[in-house]
């Protein structure tokens, strides 16, 4: 990978690809889009980003409804959601050069994993977004709130691998982007600490048909809350991660400070989309149970869902 | 309890109570109900009973409003749903003699020490029905399967009581009007066994809106079925009580041939009413965790239901 000027190539432009995709080329940056359904739209109009931080329009930016026609780019950024990576392993090889660096920005657990087995390990890192956007239409972003990232070494030991100079120079990128930027040198226990939010909220919140502030203010609903926490914060102890029980505290009184919220995987399943339940769920309880600890709670979560999300499809 | 002709006093005349009460009353039984809402119906009209064993008209009843009208009866048949039991205890003291017994013919776990507590233990008598009827009108009930009841006697220390002749008199008036009667010695035994149906599916088939057949054919959700019935086996063996797992494997062959079937519990949360969350989820993991054994999946199903319980009668 280049010391200076880095090439992007952003495979899936939605809520999360297209926003950080847009912020990087507004900065300067070499980006290339890998598009399917907008494919059309945004070869012709670009890309249209409102946010509190400032409506900007990209009226061209290099899209591509084909791998094949994406050059190769020096950072090949994941944004599609965990549903489609199936995809991935004839969407990436066309993109890469040999020293490029696969960043794979999702949520769930074990995604680097299948895509280390498509390019190699040395190749690949993994980012998780503090974003809140949604696609309201074909190359166009809405831009509610946050937008930090966090990036980290892929180790198929699942290791902590400690800080790079590759690390450090596409974290340059995205402040350069005007983004708030973590270089984390454990990537699984990133992982498991976002789970912490994920798995209780986004979880329940289509079982239940509930919005954030309804499942916090039942004391039922409350504790089982709390208790699915803790058995994430389990299932992270169990692969060697210590998450303190006081992070458990902070994420209860930062949701009883936002708004009623209603997760992406509700509006997933509200849209009849498929849910990411097999990187949000199933990896985990895999994970735990991989490591000699049951998560009986999550795991009750995960058939839920599963049953939801195949109805839902069906 | 006289030896021979005995009175009974049906508390509750729906579904169930409107069926055994009518089926007594026609086999020559004195029997009087106590009813609420439809009081003014069967008072005027009486009740009407359809059924694969054969329709039938009972034009004149004895109806009571108040249970104060109710002249005392030798045996109290309490056939309300437990989410009514806090009424019991104005409900059952004027219509008992010094030697009647009360009979808790209710799903779920606890009421009799509940009942025991208002009328002291030795006129307390357990009841399970199986029992597939509707309420379709005022003073109208629809037959459609079984009608088997079993009986128990009560035991403060969750003990073993044996067969006993009052046992054995209100049986044979139950074989008297036509009904399966199954004289049982353990009553904590065969509640828990009950339970191993009810949890899953009842829970279930709210939570997420299913038909028994759905949660059947659906891999995630049937291997799920099967935790929660291994759960509630566990809960039976923390209080002293063997459930064989021929007999899980039973309730699954069993269900497996049903058409497919909207739980009563289901048929509540459509239609608003509450549901016997406490009876059959709360009481069971109380009793569990007090004999040191968690059922996570249970607790977790219970926490569910007491959220959507309090939305639906909100």
């Amino acid at each position: 990978m280049p010391a200076n000027s880095r090439s992007y190539a952003i495979i899936g432009a939605g809520a999360l690809g297209g926003f950080y995709g847009a912020r990087l080329q507004r900065a300067g940056l070499d980006v290339h889009f890998l598009l399917h359904t907008d494919y059309p739209h945004v070869r012709l109009h670009g890309l249209k980003i409102e946010s509190k931080e400032g409506d900007f329009i990209l009226p061209r930016v290099n899209a591509c409804g084909r791998a094949e026609d994406v050059p190769p780019c020096d950072v090949v950024l994941v944004a599609l959601k965990t549903t489609q990576n199936h995809l991935l392993s004839s969407l990436i090889p066309p993109i890469l050069k040999p020293d490029s660096v696969v960043l794979i920005i999702q949520n769930g657990l074990g995604m680097e994993d299948a895509v280390a087995r498509i390019v190699g390990p040395g190749r690949v890192m993994g980012g998780l977004s503090f974003l809140c956007s949604n696609k309201v239409g074909p190359g166009h972003i809405r831009h509610l709130d946050y937008g930090a990232v966090a990036f980290a070494e892929y180790s198929p030991e699942s290791k902590p691998r400690g800080i790079t100079d590759r690390m450090r120079a596409i974290g340059a990128d995205f402040e350069r982007a005007g983004l708030d930027v973590q270089l984390i040198d454990d990537l699984i226990l990133a992982r498991w600490k976002k789970l912490v939010w994920n798995i209780p909220y986004n979880g329940l919140s289509v079982v239940l048909n509930a919005m954030t502030d309804e499942l916090m203010m039942n004391p039922a609903t409350r504790e089982l809350v709390v208790q699915l926490m803790g058995e994430v914060v389990a299932g992270a102890a169990a692969v060697g991660r210590t998450i303190p029980d006081s992070f458990i505290e902070k994420m209860l009184t930062d949701t009883d400070k936002m708004p009623p919220y209603r997760t992406s995987m509700k509006i997933d399943y509200e849209k009849h989309r498929p849910m990411e339940v097999e990187a949000i769920f199933g990896n985990p309880v895999r994970a735990a149970k991989a490591a000699g600890k049951e998560l009986p709670k999550v795991e009750m979560l995960y058939r839920q869902l599963k049953f939801l999300d195949e109805r839902n499809q069906g």
